[in-house]
């Protein structure tokens, strides 16, 4: 699966649900700050290094790809009701940073 | 440009800066999540109506690909970090959802 | 009930459960912006006019009540273990605000 | 100053410049999310021992409190135009909290 087909697929969900009402893109940031929030929360009281070994526990890891998966279909959702292309603007952002932090 | 050859890019360039020994779970998800602020704040005054025409403004446009393209930098990398496979992961919820929601 | 009583409250609170070691700024500012995420979601498919409306549904708005205590907990709480006096601070700012935007 | 003289004040700057329009629920539950995005930016590079010293540096000390009263005058402006008392509410949380989590 492709970055567009994944688009495509949560097009083809919200419409026949007929969500896209509710998918201005006022509400699909506010949907992603909010997923984001139960990502933040399955680490907050781990210390870095046991965040690193989250994957290890299968309770804990089945949590964090489910809220990963929450947050990318958020934000896909929400840039594409934008019409903005999530892969040109990170390349053309990374572009960007490699002038304001130079490799040693 | 895919989504792997995004992954992979970020790779090199933290990699080139030594920068992975900051890159623990934590870390990023606090950045991910502080990035996620600095969009939501785009739309915090905006009606839903005005937050569907953003792009129309071509300042507040440049704004919105800029923070869409730090919230999927940081959310790539830290998918990386953990070695979960977003796409895969989005694909198996949205598997979930169309139990969860089913179409009318 | 005051903010200093509240203040105090917690950290009789986090003292007999032996929390204080679980009480960093960082972990703090996280557990804040968790609970902010959880906040937010219960108003995310909201028009503003239905938002303003909330506390009319009663379940909805024992979950407002619910989570604005959550995020006034952990906000006192990393003030506290920082050593910031809230009030202060947020007097001061609206202080600053008054130049910046003056009023009409 | 009390809490609720800080939501007086609060009141009387929003009323001064006509921005009780822009105040609904839904907006300032974004504006507080924007807010707290700031704040944890501030933690997110740090060590939780580092965390714990960042008072110690001038300038970041500075940012903290700024950050820690923008999230406080949203939070008390987000709560007066609900007509929730945050203070009555996180102290029958901390009572919910005392069952839920007994003290040993």
């Amino acid at each position: 699966m492709t970055l567009d087909e994944l688009r495509n697929r949560l097009r083809d969900f919200a419409d026949a649900r007929d969500w896209e009402q509710y998918h201005t893109p006022k509400n699909l940031a506010m949907a992603l700050s909010g997923e984001v929030g139960e990502l933040i929360a399955l680490f907050q009281w781990l210390t870095p290094e046991e965040s690193a070994a989250a994957l290890d526990d299968p309770k804990l890891a089945a949590e964090i790809h489910d809220e990963l998966a929450d947050v990318t279909l958020y934000l896909v959702r929400l840039a594409d009701m934008l019409g903005v292309d999530l892969l040109a603007a990170a390349n053309a952002k990374i572009d960007r940073n490699e002038h304001r932090f130079p490799a040693r």
